[in-house]
């Protein structure tokens, strides 16, 4: 497999050099592999933080900036960051108001972001967390204890990052992120499987002719293969996993997010037939976002997250925001 | 090849449904191809309105809204669209103060751009033209006589759109988009070809560890293929190709172009090694953006832009855009 890439032991650190060129708004510290907003500490504010393995681009590096995180940690690819990182990345953007550390669930994640609070409180930085585990495909999986952390993540740190910019405190900003995430529901399907620079070669084997269903953003399994499913059947299949756990009362936020190569042109249509099911479902929407967001290197395949809203949730969502991966309003 | 779709026939039309749903801000005319701002026509603004074949997503319909296009014309995936979706989007969005048609140099788009010209100027519509020929890769092609337009025509629209949200005048909202032309070179690269949605196979062969330099935005043949070369090694081959046919005497725009199917993480190494090479060669850089922009449905590689700026050209880019592809500022 071919990779535009100098050689797998430098692709982090590479990256993060060229983000920083492309961003100056933002401060990367390619040594020690943090991102941050470069007016951080923001007096008063409560600072977000989170990070993962690389490969997932613009997750979570792409989503630092006013709106939403304020740093964080790049780990390798599909490996979670060193507690150093998070630490390091707490005490960059503490200004005394807290820090609320959002974590998908993985299980190094959890580990080292635990790790990293212990370390953080002793350094006098008062520490929330909130584990985002909104994968209804699977529940135990390669490497997560529970439901999987994928697309709700973008909702919690575009809803709490807003939050946290009209400056509500830690305590507030960590119940809304828990909010946001109790009330989104993901699922996603592969058409390819993923590449890592270090493998070189596909992580798993999906034959000619068959979609894995469920699919993890690392390539763990899901539910089950099936022959090649048109869009309108996947969306069938997808949206009907996530209101099988979560029956709306409210409006829902749409994510129709790409894995990473499937076009946009493609990803557009599936999204028309994701909104013929929320209809027949009865499902009202309020707001869709169609594109790359959380991703896994080269695998082609979607997923959709729904996350039910009330008034409050959905005006912190609209909030301006300004990131490199999502920005309106400023 | 496994697609994300229904059929082929459709796949236009499903994502322009998608489209819809996901841009309530947009007027999306599933039927007759056409996207439009919602406010158009805006009084006293000329109107810009482009088009192309579909599978180059964002680009053009990713690209309307305030600060950009006012109408974009979809064809078929890597087909021109007919002078009837030209003519009706100009309709759509003269004031009266003219429609300049951006018109990327491939043979089909320029005569149906022209047939679309002297149309809308029957129904009394004052349109000027500009043409986009940035690609220094090749001077005729499979679809083209002279340069093809790739990247610079994401500037183009980005600048002539503010020159045109100012409230400039036809002849001289023209005049900048020419300027932008004249000062772009593109280069690209392939690591895989393309798939069409038709054709449901690779449109060329590429053999495993071989790449393409020079390639098309619709895999259209390059300058030559070589073994597989490291991301530093293809910066160094692709801004030399730019900087044989551009001495830029003041700073550029640099655009880091997925073609589809690249990790945003290896795009952003990439631009490490073309920001280093523009050190080496002493290019000053204003701007660097770096995404999938221009692209070639499920294509592995990235092309770079290189867009000379000067003072005023620089304010036009920096000013306001709200799209669903590009927006800051707003």
């Amino acid at each position: 497999m071919k990779m535009l890439i100098n050689v797998p032991e430098t692709v982090v650190a590479d990256a993060l050099r060229g983000m920083a060129a492309a961003h100056p708004e933002l401060t990367v510290d390619v040594e020690n592999r943090v991102v941050v907003r470069k007016d951080a500490p923001v007096a008063g504010k409560v600072g977000l933080v989170s990070g993962g393995g690389s490969g997932h681009e613009p997750l979570h590096g792409g989503f630092v900036g006013p709106g939403m995180l304020s740093a964080a940690c790049p780990g390798e690819v599909f490996t979670s960051p060193v507690p150093d990182q998070m630490v390091r990345a707490a005490a960059a953007v503490d200004s005394g108001a807290g820090v609320l550390f959002i974590v998908k669930n993985y299980t190094g994640d959890v580990l080292n972001f635990d790790m990293a609070a212990e370390l953080a409180e002793d350094e006098g930085i008062q520490v929330a967390k909130v584990l985002v585990n909104d994968d209804v495909a699977v529940t135990d999986s390669l490497y997560t204890a529970g439901r999987r952390g994928t697309g709700a993540t973008l909702y919690v740190e575009k809803i709490a990052g807003a939050a946290a910019d009209e400056g509500q405190p830690l305590e507030r900003v960590a119940a809304v992120a828990k909010q946001v995430n109790e009330n989104s529901r993901s699922f996603g399907v592969a058409l390819s499987a993923v590449t890592t620079p270090a493998k070189g070669s596909p992580t798993f084997d999906l034959p000619a002719g068959e979609l894995e269903l469920g699919i993890g953003i690392h390539g763990e399994p899901g539910r089950e293969r099936r022959p090649m499913m048109t869009s309108g059947e996947i969306a069938d299949f997808a949206v009907g996993a996530i209101l099988d756990d979560l029956t709306p009362r409210n409006p829902v936020l749409v994510l129709v997010n790409g894995m990473g190569a499937t076009p946009l042109l493609e990803l557009y249509g599936f999204n028309a037939e994701v909104q013929r099911v929320l209809a027949e479902r009865g499902v009202p929407v309020a707001r869709v976002l169609v594109g790359n967001y959380v991703t896994s290197l080269d695998m082609a395949g979607a997923s959709v997250t729904l996350c039910q809203v009330d008034e409050e949730l959905l005006r912190l969502y609209d909030a301006p925001v300004s990131t490199p991966g999502l920005r309106w309003g400023m």
